[in-house]
């Protein structure tokens, strides 16, 4: 079994469960922190696990780029190379490679694009992709899809929805083909006995939790699972089509993507709303790229179970902060001498420990720290909404 | 009292011991990390306290310009400013001053200087520099010297050694007169109560130590310590000379100044041997800004209770890392498929948990967290050193 799927609580279209991944389990609904280059910027793993993140996201684009992935594949998977024992979820690779869009050209076969990072050329296909993400051995991986534009005339969403489809099939039957080559299975031999033992060990004391004290057994006897893709635009009836033929081909869980591409909000809600109509129930649910604080728990509350944004992190880098009285933009002269936490309801360290005047002084500064303490808080409050969220079902 | 300075054990010309501040015991030899503004560039405040950092040194140059003496005072002090509930020492300032070279002018009366960071234009005496300190608040302050240049004729060696003394005596006048404007004795009427009470909570709460848990009365019942500083460039009759003409003076502690301005290295130890001969046995002894982990080592074991560096923080954000099998730049490609850790004898949290080859993805992919790990790893090792040290002793 790669991924089973408990729903333990219903509450109107809400609904809480347990992802029970070969890296743990994750408590649904979820928000999953983004950590495009095998790190969420300037968080170390221990405080992502004291922030009891259960599931990360990792970019398929960023790290086929580098560091490549015949380098992590070599070194045992996304987990053991960044040292994180929990669940992790890739990308496609497919929506930050169609954001590149001078710099990339679509056909039957796959896209053709240019790395953002020295203009070298690539080919990425739904095999590609799933080569790609086997390789990185997160515990679900997704179709490679494309993501269409908005806004767009009915002709171009159909074709679109319709490559969506065909990509699909194809992303399954080179799963189904090749999932035996997640590098859990064989990663004893590839890196030599005594860093396996080393790691091994790390794994088990940076994490406390019971079910993973035989993970290793777990991982062996497991494989990735792979999620299909909705699209089909602002359109429900494609929504509903593309929900129905995507369901046909039979995936492990299903992710609502072409959303937030520049929608309005009330938009982007309704279509949500109507494709979960047609999304199976026992399986989980995963809307792409959203949102803010408000929205996540909104989904979540419409039986989303999972959902990622890089709002909190990138946010955070910006001094753009999340609190329960509304936004604060920390460089604002206004809070030099506010010696309040950043949240008085909120209870994370850096509202433990730390002023406003001191946030934003590193801030002002240009202070490495600034970035690190504000992130913290702004994924606190996230993981903090959700868990929220999950005891109001 | 301000300063209470035990020696418990003496081996040979080595002494290890206890300065007891207003902020706790710091024991000694003790390497002093570098928090410029107010942070140890990317390291979080219970990062440090994990690292068992008991004292910290402060740059009054970079928080007299940023941002302020008077906001820092106001806000009850650099302890609380920054929520570092142990010792902290600052420097006068002048020595960043003196780097200035372009921008700074030296009369009798003080030093006119242009900001780095704007242009603008500001002076800064012994009295003033002793004024600020007072303001910042640390347990330690440093008397404002001239910091002579290498290579200097004898004449100027000894004219700025004269200068240095007569700024010695106007700081130890000005300290005296006025070392009960700290900010620790009035924070709670300048603050609030409940400002405070939270504080203290905090303070409490971050601190495991029984030593600060009546931490209030302790700061409230003393004040802070002055050290003056030793000059004389690289002549070994003036050094004796400013030795005994500082200490008639009289301060809490004494430093070695102008050295590691560019002499090699063994004509600073010489320098640092004969000086330590003409410093009283029962006053701490501080080596400025020194040096490799060698250096901090052997000069503990001439009898040197204090050093600090910025060589461990900023080495660490250029991808150079101090092990125990000598130095590893990082960034060279030959780690990146290497999975062991970075020292495999060290027992810090970033060797115990990840790889060379994540470390040196971290580094290539100028990612926020290849600092942050990589200053944790060199700030262990030099802690690390110090306390073999004193376990030698």
């Amino acid at each position: 079994m790669s991924l089973r799927f408990e729903i333990t609580q219903t509450n109107g279209t809400a609904r809480r469960g347990c992802l029970n991944t070969p890296h743990g389990p994750v408590e649904t609904p979820v928000f999953m922190p983004v950590g495009t280059q095998a790190t969420v910027k300037g968080v170390p793993q221990h405080v992502l696990e004291e922030l009891e993140v259960q599931i990360l996201l990792g970019n398929t684009y960023h790290l086929y780029l580098r560091p490549g992935v015949d380098l992590i594949r070599k070194l045992g998977g996304l987990h053991r190379f960044m040292s994180w024992p929990r669940a992790i979820l890739t990308d496609s690779g497919g929506f930050q490679v169609f954001s590149l869009s001078d710099l990339r050209k679509v056909n039957e076969e796959g896209v053709t694009f240019r790395s953002h990072l020295d203009g070298s050329s690539h080919f990425l296909s739904p095999e590609k992709s799933v080569e790609v993400q086997i390789g990185l051995g997160a515990d679900i991986i997704m179709a490679f899809d494309e993501c269409t534009e908005y806004p767009a005339e009915p002709k171009r969403i159909r074709d679109s929805m319709e490559l969506t489809l065909r990509w699909a099939a194809r992303c399954k039957k080179y799963f189904e083909e090749h999932k035996d080559e997640v590098p859990w299975s064989y990663q004893q031999s590839a890196i030599g006995p005594q860093a396996v033992s080393s790691f091994e060990f790390q794994v088990s004391r940076s994490l406390d939790r019971p079910q993973n004290s035989n993970q290793e057994s777990d991982t062996r006897n497991s494989t990735q699972a792979l999620f299909g893709i909705v699209q089909g635009g602002m359109d429900r009836a494609l929504r509903k089509e593309s929900a129905e033929r995507t369901i046909e081909i039979g995936f492990d869980g299903y992710a609502i993507g072409g959303l937030s591409v520049g929608e309005p909000r009330t938009l982007t809600r309704e279509i949500v709303e109507s494709t979960l109509e047609y999304l199976p129930r026992d399986k989980p649910r995963y809307l792409m790229g959203v949102g803010t604080p408000e929205e996540i728990a909104a989904y979540a509350k419409l039986g989303i179970e999972m959902m990622d944004c890089v709002l909190p992190t990138r946010a955070a880098r910006h001094g753009l902060l999340f609190t329960s009285e509304g936004k604060i933009s920390i460089k604002q002269s206004r809070y030099a001498t506010d010696q309040s936490p950043l949240d008085p309801n909120c209870s994370c360290r850096v509202c433990h420990r730390y002023s406003r005047a001191y946030l934003r002084h590193l801030y002002a500064a240009n202070e490495v720290l600034a970035q690190v303490l504000n992130t913290i808080h702004n994924l606190f409050y996230y993981l903090d909404t959700m868990r929220r969220v999950r005891h109001s079902i």
